[in-house]
């Protein structure tokens, strides 16, 4: 007997049957990693991405920007990408399928985690003996594969390209323009709501792991000595949320408690926290299946020195969706030493002042014994380092004489001195808000699918939210007769010029209309009716209790506006 | 003697001061053929594309599909662009540098229209001697280049991928679910609005051609029997146009007087040249700069029968901003035969039907003594084409015994005949407005562009549309002092709850901050003054006549609401 479908292939299966999603080029039996979002899908991503623009871009005021995709190798080669964001591989020597070598290991033995590095990696698949699942044969060896996707710009093999794995980088080289753009004053934001691209070796999972994904992303450039406390804070502070720190026990606080107890490091990060929940639940993600996970450190990003990632709870897991990541001044520092530009902020003191900084300083009596004749060009390389970079770090490389030196973290403090200065130059940090927004849109769906049963026959209701719902009211003539057609295409209209997205069939039984609605989440129907036409009513049913009441034709339009704004309820 | 700067450089030295465009990747050299939208401009981009759905989307009620950019092979070598879309180029021998040779020749013989062919292309090379205008040294052989960016979906090399060219492949690939979501009714269309990608050989021209750029489509399908009137061209037929046919002159006529002519062959085509008519005078181009040029037969994509191009007059001459095609029921046929997926739609008759049908004849006088023995083969396959896939073509190629057979327009001709059937099942036609974003950006910015002495200095105003203005007021105390800083703050977010689009500051003088006003194109500006805190009134500045009117505050938002909707004026 067949296993029953589970809950992500039926949610797939109505979300493609019903015109949210499907995957691309199945004419030429389909592409893994890739998915067309449909006419109702498109219209529920742009939902999606109006409310993130209302809170980043009208609410947070910051700006929007829109560059390409293709970014020449130097970027990436700064950025880390080049080096650092790829996956383990492993081939069968035998049929040719690739393998990430975690995956493969998480299947396998799924009570361990999987290896970190390379060497781990090899080991572990030579220890266990680990054969290609299809045909038992051996493996290649492990070996690392760089996750973007690489083409050429212009004529010849040149000049090589990368499809951007996430939209930040533009808004780090754009720094100086949008700095003057913002007239030198700090902070400000950046945003793009786009594409991203990474070649995964297996996708899976419907919309969770695309190829081609789309995003949103913030960078706010804050001044580090600055970046503890936000000015709006207090707006989400005593928000509670599920807190999993990487440190202790799982924990339901407040934000305000999170900053206060340590849990989270500093305001700035815990504020896009709670922005994030606030989307997120505005979105139509179920309270109850939210949490946020701090990242462990090992599992960071190579850029981020602290990360919250939002995660939902889906039918094969908890799973990331947004990352509220502190970048610190990695990015710009990487972009200033590779491209020689000046990505520096600068704030100019009334008169010269006394102040703080925040420097590295080399701890003698540590370097003495360890470095030997090298232990003074080890201090004096550790004291050209910014602060900044260290954050979080267990160690950091130096070059001397033009060696690359590891130095642990006992061989320097952190420490704040004095200096009279006339104004303070530094690398803005960056707080950054990344925001899945493929995998929101599938926890969306997730969360509102309801599966009945109604006179023996499946029965399917998608409980998305009003304000998110790709067909808002739907009006229908209760039968298809001139008279109650041009009455319901009046209300139509109506409505439209409401601003609300309606929908409008009079073929088929009400029944089966009322059925199609439900199945893609519209809340409202309004029904023209014989009485209509004698009283001047019209009915208004409920999706998820199905209950109907009449009301006047004059009173249609508002009710409806207070039933989408949840001012209003039926049954 | 430095040349003054061209018109283009002068804007796009605008575009960037101010935060609308700059070329990507600066930081690092640039590369030709990105550019970046900065806020400003990703505002107007927005602008652009949101007018652009109002029509195409709530007006037309066509679906927005979301499909990846990234596509398999077999979609390209379906839809011709693997064997097609290229450009011929040549190297040079000694410095490397890439040239299109039409782009070269064009240069070199500014009289001549460039060779069409790799063979003319190469016989006009060598007749003249043209040599590298670097080095003067020896070119390579001319070579077709294709256009498109080539990169591997997945690791390894076995599956290639391409960027897409244009939006539309998706529509067509994604045609039998959109017939199933419009429960199988046409017409219908299908809109895609999001990058296109075109791997020039030697870009140019700012953002006018570039490499990623950024553009708005429409599928509309149709039944072929039906193209000929459109249900809505009656709201379009008086609109006046300078329309270039490709035979006979130039001339201004309605579109009601250019189907009738026949100088436009069908109302869909001449509907949809009206919308975009309307569309790019509401986005802000000068009407006396816009014509319809109908392209030339050898000018035409491989796929279009019809094309009328949406022109703009610009400081380099006129440039294509949008084609309006008729690309018949190509593209779904060349994807029926490379799936073998059935991609046709159908209409079933009340009660059978004695129907018309057009069809392929063969001319048999003309077979026999042209192709002898093969002419039986040649007419069977000639009575096998879908009639409308000959639709402008001046010859056809067939399969006789596994070889391709030219076989001249005067081998047949295209009939109706009669049948009786119990419905139609046909391949639908398809009727393509394709919007260049970028282009019409361009094209606003520089009609909106203004250059004037103000003190003996330069001044810039940007004449841009209220409507699509980035910034729609700003509000500004007269001086930096806390009492009229509250006020302005009110006031700002009055007009902002009103939703528009807008901007305070309140640093330097007044004259300053009109002028930086005046020169991103934000059409009205409202001062508070000592005056406002005595009366309660406020000034509003209008850009173009530099003029200004007292009214009361709290007049001021429908003041501006009707400055913006053209209801009123000052000066």
């Amino acid at each position: 007997m067949p296993e029953p479908p589970d809950m992500l292939s039926k949610v797939l299966a109505l979300a493609k049957r019903r015109g949210f999603l499907w995957p691309s080029y199945e004419i030429y039996g389909g592409v893994a990693g890739f998915y067309d979002y449909g006419p109702l899908g498109a219209q529920l991503k742009a939902s999606v991405e109006e409310l993130w623009r209302r809170n980043y871009v009208a609410g947070e005021g910051f700006a929007e920007l829109a560059a390409p995709a293709i970014s020449p190798e130097p970027v990436f080669k700064a950025s880390g990408h080049l080096e650092k964001f790829s996956d383990i591989m492993v081939e069968c020597a035998k049929c040719g399928e690739p393998f990430r070598a975690d995956l493969l290991l998480k299947e396998l033995f799924p009570d361990e985690a999987p290896p970190a590095t390379l060497e781990a990696t090899a080991r572990i698949l030579k220890e266990r003996n680990v054969r290609c699942p299809n045909d038992k044969s051996a493996l290649s060896e492990p070996f690392p594969f760089n996750l973007m996707f690489r083409t050429n710009i212009g004529p010849g093999t040149k000049r090589a390209g990368y499809l951007r794995p996430e939209t930040a980088q533009a808004m780090f080289l754009d720094f100086g323009l949008l700095y003057r753009f913002f007239r030198e004053k700090l902070p400000f934001g950046a945003v793009q709501v786009g594409r991203g691209y990474r070649n995964e070796i297996a996708p899976r999972q419907g919309i969770i792991r695309l190829r081609e994904f789309n995003m949103a992303e913030a960078e706010v450039f804050v001044d580090p000595e600055k970046k503890g406390k936000h000015p709006r804070f207090s707006e989400v502070a005593g928000m509670k949320l599920h807190l999993v720190p990487n440190e202790g026990p799982e924990t339901d606080l407040t934000l305000g408690e999170a900053v206060t107890k340590g849990v989270m490091a500093h305001e700035s990060i815990a504020y896009f926290v709670g922005v994030t929940a606030r989307i997120m639940l505005e979105a139509g993600v179920d309270p109850a299946r939210l949490r946020f996970r701090q990242h462990a450190k090992d599992e960071m990003a190579h850029y981020a020195a602290d990360c919250w990632d939002a995660e939902t709870r889906l039918s094969f897991g908890w799973t990331e969706c947004v990352g509220v990541a502190d970048r610190t001044c990695y990015d710009l520092e990487a972009h200033m030493k590779a491209s020689g530009q000046d990505l520096r902020a600068f704030v100019r003191y009334e008169k010269p002042e006394t102040v703080e900084k925040t420097v590295v300083a080399p701890n003698h009596a540590v370097l003495g014994p360890r470095f030997k004749k090298d232990a003074k060009a080890v201090a004096k390389a550790l004291e050209s380092i910014e602060a900044c970079t260290v954050e979080g770090r267990d160690f950091v490389e130096v070059d001397v004489d033009g060696k690359k030196v590891r130095v642990d973290r006992d061989c320097f403090t952190v420490k704040k001195t004095t200096e009279t200065v006339s104004g303070r130059w530094f690398t803005p940090h960056v707080i950054e808000p990344s925001y899945g927004i493929d995998r929101m849109i599938y926890s969306v769906l997730e969360h509102a699918y309801f599966e009945t049963k109604k006179e023996g026959e499946d029965y399917f209701v998608l409980r998305l939210r009003p304000q998110m719902a790709p067909i808002q009211v739907a009006v229908f003539p209760l039968l298809n007769k001139d008279e109650l057609v041009v009455v319901s295409e009046t209300i139509n209209r109506q409505l439209r010029a409401a601003g609300l997205r309606t929908y409008s069939e009079a073929a088929d039984s009400i029944g089966r209309r009322y059925a199609r609605m439900d199945e893609v989440g519209t809340p409202f129907c309004v029904t023209v009716d014989f009485d209509t036409l004698k009283d001047g009513t019209v009915t208004i049913r409920d999706r998820d209790s199905t209950k109907q009441v009449r009301v006047p034709s004059a009173d249609m339009v508002a009710a409806i506006g207070e039933l989408i704004d949840g001012k209003r309820a039926i049954g």
